[in-house]
């Protein structure tokens, strides 16, 4: 019988799916469960799907990759959607997109399987990047197909003995992997709602955690890339999970933002994202040190465009490469050490050194040993400023006089003394 | 005699001016004194400038003009140099360049004269707006151009009977306004130092300060200007010193950059912004829920193009006109509410509303009453991909197969369950 | 009965419709033809929309202010999509749009309707301005919802007694108005086949044509607008006319391009557009004249942004009018007059002149009367430099030497004499 | 005694400066001439060089180096200035630079020196370049630094029996490589004045130039490099001198711009670049259908800053290698081959072809075997216009009724048939 690769997580909707997936396409589902670092019992989970119906559970271990093609890569541009958001989930569903494709490959399926809803971004990801990568692959997408409600799926799988652990559902939609944790929906939908306390699971509320001294941490960076933390060299995942816990019990990565999704709606969401707050921040503050004024002003450019087709599930395209390219080649200098200190509520760059740093004290200090040339800025400025004064007399002042100036600013009030 | 027209402070490089100038260029000295909410005594700052040989000694009120016409239109640009300062200084340059301009016509002067040194951005900003509102008149700098350093300056000054008041004199190079207050020098200079307390002046140490319920503020805006604080309509003036007030208490509005000058070389600054830092946090918020996708997308290169003519003193040209066109169009809308919680060292947004809200609920909800249309989706992610697909087949694909992907993501563990 | 407002093209596929309609929707056809300089017999084709069955028939005359309010504006804009394409059809859609509305308020209509295919961009431009105006209103577009292939229609028309006038059908699609021709299908889908000569109708084939003198047109405009031709006053469409003949009769206009629909996929187009081409060179040489190197540089982003809001079919959105309002304020001095030869193939712009220009001969000679400051030079180069120079010893040199240096730049051979 | 490299042209300015230099800073002169395709008798020009007293005279063929590590980069970038001039001369001073400082290492020279004015780009470029490439070098500019008219310079070689050729002085300033001349001064620089016929030398009049049918050329990239001409493989050399004739002789390849140059001035320019101008046309062509769309729209932001940096003599800066790096990656698939149609005047892009098209005759056309999914289009048009929709309602639609429309577009005249 011809087989689906489903992506399974283990909660109501996959397993659910499991069983829906068999009634209407008669296919067979191999359950994939893919760990980006979102704490769950994956033997647990795969042991369930096997008992709800898939003929192969499989396991995939792929913080590893997360972090080093996906995490990275997104870090070293400054990737931040809209500013904000540093796109956890949205790093992850390439990535689970590939495997999903990789496993269907190795198992002869003919379509693979996700329980994206038909309103969210997800589904756009993982859709578009499946179907860049294997597009005679049908794709299936349950939840965003049947019209059941969640009580509809309750009575679904209660009839079909599909064991679910549904107690006191939590109002609110959660998706986390080790770059962030997600949640949406019940009283975030109202945007004048200050987020309740339970929406937070990862960080301390700083304005009622106990009293704490601030610590600092020296984040040492190669190439963009951290490498250390006060000195000690560590893999990525390990870095990022020490970071969010400590940043996190300091109440830092809390995210509050309205979103403007693909799908052409606007949505509130609330981001939990230690690790990721604190490393873009040091990550920016060594670039401050180490890219000139132009590079700073073009990568901003580059970042910007980065964090949209990340976003909008453009992981698998040419103009991704092409930014690759640029970012890696930005990154060639951005290594050395930033110092970080973390107090309640607050992330602090407090110190950046580089060997590399083009912050020249024998130019920029006021003391003794001042290298600048003073001279050479009556030239500068004069070039400078010849486009805006030529203008002016060319075609502001002649038509407005002084008076209606070139741009408007007031009659402030003269008082001699 | 001939007159020329000093941007007088009361420190000692402009009192030290006023005998030199006459000395140098033969000219009486009409010092004037503009007050931008710097804090001053400018009664005894106008006396002490008559008094050191000045002719005429003015003070102009110049912070209701400093707040609508400079500081307002940045903060509805959004205008933040290098993504971190809320340029208080630049703001006031051409303000008090086309002040000093006014009074030289007004006085019949054949000069105006700055007290900046040769290295810095503001002589930029000054001697481009001066010649570019009035080329014929001259520019004089003399600490630009007498070769004194401070100790000179001293005895110059107590050589001529000029009254200066150099106590203890601070390590640091200070300015400031209602927008903001910049420290650079001293041991800020090594930029791996962390700041030292005496620093600060307006923020209190969000560490050592001592423990304080939050407070929750609402700003409304018209047009993308602050009207009202918690309801309370008040004149810009006012709400900027409020919120100073009231955010410096919490330890917020600390910035610590490296930031790019225009005349080539990376400085070390020290910011303490509490109210531009708060306004602009909000400002930011109520457009989420007010511009559209598109219009964020593109108002974000406007503030950045923005930021930086107003850092390298092009506020009197003409591309500045047209960006403000711009803004202007684009805050039709940024009418509303911004509701924001002051903790210490944090300022957070927790609730924002507004008339021309673009959050719509009924497309957001996931609950009962979801007017989105799922079954779109379906039609709109065919078109999405398309490019992306016809692109891996015709280029990627073929060349590399899927195993050399696009973009090279790694090979994480499988395991079956 | 309810009715249906109908763009009515004289066409198969709207003649069609008009019958269509009746039959799957029950609805009476309003039809509506609009004068967007279409060079069509209005009257004929009114007539014979009611012979088919149109309980009403429509002319409007737009073509003033689809001269006055789309393509001027294109024109100050500099919109020419992905730098080729002035955009002729995208521009009339949103006025035909808005028409269609207009006429369905005032006849109480319960839709509209148009004769748009499922795979171009006029679809989205028709569907997103309708309901972006009347959400209320139903879209109805016959011929992406029929499945009739050309013949199936032609029976229909037969069988329905549908006056038709398809002689020997043209292998092309065209569309076409004041502003230009655009022309698809057939051989033009090989986009390696030149395009043969019975493709275009506005232009003679500059290599056969006989022989003919150069002429000079000067066009003046006022504020970006052209307003005059040597010398004589004329209104919008008028200008626009004479040009597509003038320049049309020398061969100029024609333009050859791989396009990026919207939809997702190329397309290859073939357009004519004498005036379009003409104009919009003119218009950027007084533009060279008289914004100065900055607004140019932003403008350009201006323009191009501008130029894809139009092809996508957002001409009625908010990023639009802020867009807009940037090209207003840089219009304000593009005033003067612009001298163009025309001949064989070729529109060169020969002088340009405006009371506004920012090109100083006497900064600009090098002859006597030179008024530049050659001195300024080497401070200006000093500080331009800086940043290089200290990039360069603080990254490139220390690491990769002078001989692998910044940027690979081969060996040449030196040779001595 | 000490050395000095001079870049040695020949011509008036540098014959003096061999001596100038000699008296005004005792240094022996060792004049290097770089063939970048100036067209020049380059032993004779050496000959010349060691009469009037350099030690040495080197002449060094960088023609090569030229076009493979500056020219092609430039042309894949598609950087041209302003969208108008391909940046022939300012293309090569970053490589003269480079020799002379090479040429200053071998020979343990103190100083290089060039014969720029203090008043174009060319002085910064050099300069820039060479204090980036060996901050220790002193750089002396003798016609920057003395104040001799072109009078005072024939009267100082006539002094000095330095051997000269100034027999009709041309009335203007040119400079010429292998991919382009540049023409200013004299008639030139009034900017309303056409460019008279003794301007041009390598461009026929294409309105008096004999009759002559239109030629075809096929010219075949690959990675975005031209590698042969009609099926020829061939050196790049040749390729471009080839085309600078055969296009020249259409009279293909003026351009008449206005410029802003980076020192703040406007000024007249005129270049003749055939081989350029079809190149970039072809190249362009090619990438119309190799590249997405995306990549299409970000390449134009990279190829305007490239062509800026060229411009403005920023070639070795850490931003150049970052775009460079996003150019490389950019033409992986630009390859194939374009068919161009030289006739009189115009150079038009009739074919392009390439193993790595995006175009997909299947999507694009409109025949049978149509396989693009017009179904799709519906959901696509839903979720495209959602915020524009969205934004009607909720802003423009309530505050100014459908009569005052988003943006005003008139009231076209009705008229029923």
């Amino acid at each position: 019988m011809s087989t689906v690769v489903l992506a399974y997580s283990g909660g109501l909707d996959t397993s659910v799916a499991i069983r829906w997936i068999k009634e209407k396409y008669d296919l067979d589902v191999i359950a994939v469960t893919i760990d980006v670092g979102n704490e769950r019992d994956l033997e647990s989970i795969a042991a369930r799907a096997k008992k709800i119906g898939a003929v192969k559970a499989l396991v995939i271990d792929g913080r590893d990759d997360f972090v080093r093609y996906f995490v990275w890569p997104a870090l070293q541009a400054g990737a931040l959607y809209e500013g904000q958001y540093p796109l956890a989930t949205a790093l992850a569903r390439p990535l689970i997109a590939r495997l999903l494709v990789e496993v269907a490959r190795q198992e002869g399926a003919v379509a693979v399987a996700h329980g994206c809803t038909g309103k969210g971004n997800d589904q756009v990801r993982f859709d578009v990047s499946i179907n860049t990568l294997a597009p005679d692959l049908k794709i299936i997408a349950p939840v965003r197909e049947w019209s059941m409600t969640r009580d509809n799926e309750i009575a679904y799988a209660k009839e079909h003995n599909i064991p679910i652990t549904v107690t006191n559902a939590s109002p609110y939609s959660i998706d986390q992997n080790l770059w962030g944790r997600s949640i949406e929906c019940g009283v975030l939908e109202d945007p004048w709602a200050e987020p309740p306390a339970d929406v937070f699971a990862w960080t301390l509320d700083p304005d009622t955690m106990e009293a704490k001294a601030p610590t600092y941490v020296e984040i040492t960076f190669e190439h963009g890339i951290p490498v250390a933390l006060n000195g000690e060299e560590l893999d990525g995942v390990t870095i990022i999970e020490r970071l969010n816990k400590e940043a996190g019990n300091y109440g830092i990565g809390r995210i509050d933002h309205i979103e403007n999704r693909l799908v052409g709606i606007k949505s509130r969401e609330i981001y939990e994202a230690p690790a990721a707050v604190v490393l873009h921040a040091a990550h920016k503050a060594l670039e401050t040190l180490t890219l000139s004024r132009e590079q700073t002003r073009f990568k901003e450019l580059v970042a910007n465009e980065y964090a949209r087709l990340i976003y909008n599930g453009q992981w698998y395209s040419a103009l991704h490469q092409d930014l690759a390219a640029y970012v890696q080649s930005s990154q060639r200098f951005v290594s050395g050490t930033v110092r970080v200190k973390l107090s309640r509520g607050n992330c602090a760059i407090v110190g950046r050194k580089s060997d590399h740093s083009l912050y020249d004290h024998a130019l920029a200090t006021y003391d003794s040993g001042d290298q600048f040339d003073h001279n050479a800025a009556l030239g500068f400025i004069k070039l400078w400023g010849l486009p805006l004064s030529t203008q002016a007399q060319s075609q502001f002042l002649p038509s407005v006089g002084l008076e209606g100036n070139l741009l408007e600013s007031g009659s402030s009030k003269v008082q001699e003394s």
